[in-house]
């Protein structure tokens, strides 16, 4: 039931395990603890449900998540779209707040471990209701280019009290904070739903059950409908691509609720494709469990992630890790994944026409297609699987304990 | 902004506090661990959030919930239901999902503490995958007067691992379970949201807001619209109770949105009482915040809690700490609360005369209902405070730990 750091040998071979073994040798009798708010539901939980075990596996790690009631997390989520550049009513009431509830927490949380990696804003002040006593950490996953400089400095005040801070990409590295700062990418699991191998009957069933035809190539995008992903600018490149080529659209994608505006793009999507819709060759799928959205990745010819704005795209990876050739936008993490012409293609998001000609060639280009699957699959393989995470986790702590 | 113990000392008295410092000196420098399964809705969850701080101004105690997902939560609610003596399919999916759960928190939670204290059924099964190193105490909330027999087996593998069992009520020992077993009564505390003293102004922007008029004496239950209370009965004991003396009935209410059922209980009193209702004598109040109730209570002149079927109903204990008159059914732990004629009057629950005449008795002899409120309040500080449980729980970790 259960997977081990073994399971992963034949993913990324011996000697990456091997290493990782060595790496933790400093860490015997270590005790660390990650924190963050959320069991289920996020990146950052899908990550250390996945990490954390691991970790277990060369060292002591606990996982604790900060209890917090709805008003709190109301107030974090106005700071998690404030960090990424949004507006924010940054009021005494919220402050305290935020500080209350980490303060009671850290009330019956006794932190008696060698090292404290703190996730994301939720539980960022905690590291003021302790006698500071080893090393911490604050890993943030937000995209940190332009935060909301009044949240940015209010937040800044707990942040200085870390030793180290780890961001997500280059472009996050703050130039004028006192604190160390590293780098580390995201990663995507291998033996997950959403990535692991799938059988070509298991590939053929999901397919068949989302009444996706299989009479002709398909290229498609996977995403939230949202003005940040450019649906509309997919179905016009794809219109462009059908000039030339015969193929299908295949919009896989996920609707909240208490989402009107993507509710708005996708009826203005319909009404734009009505005859493609009727003719089945526009197609919108709602990807709503993890193994469908494998299999959909696998069956297709080509991805596109039209994206304008990005944070690392790591639906890119999972793409690039399934041996597709995949058609991007030149923003956020994606160039650090796609070499533009060896294993993708990088393209601006608002040159609609240099999208489709790349699209164009690789469904006449077979070959070409292939190879850059490959080539994109082995860049994954060593850059971007949680086994490369947990060798950064290992470095870090190494480094903080030394 | 945090209560602490000393918030304590004017309502229980200084000579209760001391003895909880004292007793807490056998435990200097000892870490507990409480784990139970959520942090906010539930009464386990109500009690940990006020226990846990206190006791963390005497010893250190950690609070740590189990994550699981919705199947997970699933599988215990239906454990919860059966062993309070429900039904239920007991297939092997649902146990291995049960044991995988725990075994899975196991992994990224290290014990490393002196005691222990897992709550109900949920993480029940974490003991199996420790090597034991310390005491550990089962301590179970619910009413297991009379469990399903399938799922207490399956579940006494479990318990026989610990080294202390901890019950509700006396009625729940298992005289054929070869584990220790002590009783704690549950406790309210007085200075949360639903208990704590509120102003005459307080009580009447409450009593406004809520639209209950002010010039008929008032009597109430509180409770789900669940046959176990008898919401039909309160209504035909207030029919009796109006022909002696003209009075309101306020029935406060919550309604689940999945529960049908009480759905139609509800429509079904409406119905036998159109008239009562349209003339406004019987009322209902949807309870659906703390001091909305608390002022409910204070304001009413008669609490009724006719129930059928009871665990040890706080409901009683909180309108018994209020210093009201309570007319209540002679089920479950109520008869620990209420001492027949002196501090409230019990009744058989299906002999509505008989309430009826309490009811009428204590509305028309206000000597006699303020005697029995004041005796009720008394017995409540002195039985089924916060502060009884702390010495409870400091006296089973003195004891676990000698």
């Amino acid at each position: 039931m259960v997977r081990g750091l073994g399971d992963y040998i034949d993913i990324v071979g011996e000697k990456i395990i091997s290493e990782i073994y060595k790496k933790a040798r400093s860490l015997y009798n270590k005790h660390l603890c990650h924190i963050n708010s959320t069991f289920l539901g996020g990146g950052v939980a899908e990550i250390l449900s996945r990490l954390v075990p691991l970790m277990n596996e060369v060292t002591d790690a606990d996982w604790r998540i900060i209890h917090g009631n709805p008003a709190f997390f109301e107030v974090t989520k106005r700071f998690h779209n404030a960090l990424q550049s949004g507006s924010i009513d940054l009021t005494e009431m919220r402050k305290s707040l935020y500080t209350d509830v980490n303060q009671e927490f850290a009330g019956y949380t006794h932190l008696k471990y060698d090292c404290v990696v703190v996730h994301d804003p939720q539980p960022l002040p905690l590291i003021t209701f302790y006698k500071k006593r080893q090393p911490w950490i604050w890993r943030c996953h937000i995209d940190l280019s332009n935060p909301n400089p009044e949240l940015w400095n209010f937040l800044k005040k707990f942040i200085i009290r870390y030793d180290l801070m780890v961001v997500s990409s280059e472009k996050y590295i703050k130039k004028d904070l006192p604190v160390e700062q590293r780098v580390i990418h995201p990663a995507i699991d291998p033996l997950s739903l959403k990535n692991r191998e799938l059988t070509e009957a298991e590939i053929s069933r999901f397919i068949k059950q989302a009444k996706i035809p299989q009479d002709k190539p398909l290229i498609t995008q996977i995403s939230r409908m949202d003005p940040w992903k450019d649906p509309e600018g997919v179905l016009e490149v794809y219109k462009m691509v059908k000039e030339k080529v015969d193929c299908r659209l295949l919009y896989c994608y996920n609707l909240a609720t208490d989402d009107p505006e993507g509710m708005e793009i996708y009826e203005r999507m319909h009404k734009k494709a009505r005859n493609l819709v009727e003719r089945g060759d526009v197609l919108f799928v709602v990807g709503n469990h993890d193994l469908l959205v494998n299999a959909i990745q696998r069956f297709s010819d080509v991805i596109i992630q039209k994206s304008v704005k990005e944070g690392f795209a790591l639906t890119v990876t999972e793409a690039l890790w399934k041996g597709k050739p995949v058609v991007a936008g030149n923003v956020g993490g994606i160039p650090y994944q796609i070499k533009d012409g060896r294993n993708g293609f990088l393209v601006d998001p608002h040159d609609y026409k240099t999208c489709a000609e790349r699209v164009v060639r690789l469904l006449q280009e077979p070959k070409l297609a292939k190879d850059m699957g490959k080539r994109a699959k082995e860049y994954v393989r060593e850059n971007f699987l949680t086994t490369r995470l947990l060798k950064n986790y290992l470095d870090l702590f190494s480094e903080v304990l030394r």
